[in-house]
């Protein structure tokens, strides 16, 4: 039974069926009774209430990405949505302002068979508002402070420590951090374990050198500004993320400060961005494809299992030497 | 009427009802009939296919954008969020890839309200499909070559007539364009008007130097590396879009190519990225907040009126000087 059976019935054109049953403007209310009273006869529900109402399963995810204007995250959202399509998933990305958590109602409202969450916050109550709601639901990229659903994030410690071993190496001793939100998984693991890392390898990180912004290009910039203009300028600066490590770039560059002759700047993540000779920075590489495929694995598990075990799964990473690095200045 | 309802008539927790209603595995089939019984006792629908039903209004809309990874389409689909939910509306992103088209019966299934198309092609038959099928849409930064549909677009010709004199002006005589594909508008639409304005001003771009390839970075290095390698390098390159302007200044960078003392590179869009001092890229600026906020205008418009006009807008453009600009090397 579709819409045309319905039109034909009613004796008008499918669109107004459409519109008719939508109660939107432009049909009378004579042609809106009309059509109702044919789709009554011919049990007729809309294609999407049907599907709701017999199988129950909408084979939609939802992606939740509160910052897609972040050039990471689109890179993520890609290959979650290719995954998915590989097992007959089809994506939908919900965003919110980037200070404005989705609500758990817009993701349980019988739309989505699951939901990936990307940018949860450490302490958000969503995942467990998901799971009191009987949402299928996994964390790709984030992790929370107390794990309530299963989760795939990168091996940030990994990360790290190779950065460390290279400023080491490269003999750089006055070394800052511009790293990303504590209230983040990523940008806290990240900072705690570059400052271990640093250290075990004798160099401390100065109070004041290490300094925290949101994950975006210009705050990097405004904060890399202001250790730049310090009487004792660091010669090498780790951004929390790629996105941080080119604001620090633009902040060299509008001082004329050259890199990497005058200052090393690494960043994590690996954003195709970082690899174009534009920008040639050197980064942690993190397998965002691995990330996606793992996570909607365990997303498969979570719909296929009422209680799925709180897995956290890590993929591996691996340092990308470009240009951006380089001995410390004599 | 609640699942909590269901839940406490049928004796099982919230999570449960849901589960049991979604024909999702781990429940018994004895537990999923007394859930069954339970909600119908209680004439309860799940909240999505209720509303459905009742209002059958979803306040959903459904930005279609298939290039997420292009950094432009995050930039328009976030004004596009924000000026949807000044409307009480929300938002859904839906993607598929970049060379497969998202088919109308995802769209029109009763899910959203209205569509903005964003990645529409110039002979695509998806705006035709929706009014037939009755759904309010507008285009968004695309228009058709037999308008179908309301849409809202920059104003391509402006933007590049701003280009043609500032080349004029610096005198440059051998410029060639690395512009995006003839299948979509905007790239139809900036070389057309990119060649007629040169030629007005005197300078005719040879055929050969008139290259097409995708929206991206990689494809425009990629032309822009063939042109720098001819005996005869153009001294300014226009870029079909700023990401492909992103591409020609890569390929300039692999080579050692100076500019703007070697060459010029010119984009159209105005990214955030462009703006970046790292990048520092001499561009048309496009508004897009106001190609948003009319486009949702002319959404709004569509879903009160059956049959809107075809109104074709335009938002205006303006050349920003940045760093990659100068004049021909003599």
């Amino acid at each position: 039974m579709t819409s045309f059976d319905v039109a034909k019935l009613a004796g008008v054109s499918q669109p107004t069926v459409s519109r008719a049953l939508r109660n939107m403007p432009g049909t009378s209310p004579q042609t809106r009774q009309k059509v109702r009273w044919a789709a009554e006869q011919l049990t007729y529900i809309p294609s999407d209430s049907a599907r709701s109402l017999s199988t129950m399963r909408s084979r939609r995810i939802a992606v939740v990405s509160e910052e897609l204007t972040n050039p990471y995250y689109p890179e993520l959202v890609e290959p979650l949505r290719r995954h998915l399509a590989e097992h007959d998933l089809r994506t939908v990305v919900i965003t919110d302002s980037e200070h404005h958590e989705v609500g758990p109602q817009i993701l349980a409202d019988g739309s989505y068979d699951g939901v990936i969450l990307t940018t949860t916050l450490r302490t958000s109550a969503l995942p467990r508002d998901l799971t009191e709601r009987g949402i299928p639901h996994v964390l790709a990229n984030r992790v929370l402070d107390h794990p309530e659903s299963p989760s795939c994030s990168v091996d940030n410690a990994a990360g790290t420590r190779q950065i460390a071993e290279l400023l080491a190496e490269l003999g750089h001793r006055r070394v800052a951090m511009v790293q990303g939100p504590v209230s983040t998984s990523t940008g806290r693991e990240r900072a705690k374990a570059l400052g271990d890392a640093l250290r075990k390898r004798g160099i401390h990180v100065r109070r004041d050198q290490k300094l925290r912004t949101t994950f975006g290009h210009d705050t990097g910039r405004a904060l890399a500004g202001e250790l730049l203009d310090r009487a004792d300028p660091p010669t090498a600066i780790v951004g929390g993320n790629d996105v941080i490590a080119l604001g620090v770039l633009s902040a060299a560059r509008e001082r004329g400060v050259r890199v990497p002759e005058d200052l090393t700047v690494i960043g994590f993540d690996d954003i195709p961005m970082a690899g174009w000779p534009l920008v040639g920075l050197t980064t942690v590489h993190c397998d965002l494809d691995e990330l996606a495929r793992v996570s909607v694995e365990l997303l498969e598990q979570a719909i296929a299992s009422p209680e799925p075990p709180v897995t956290e799964l890590r993929v591996p990473v691996s340092l990308i030497l470009r240009g951006t690095h380089g001995p410390r200045r004599p």
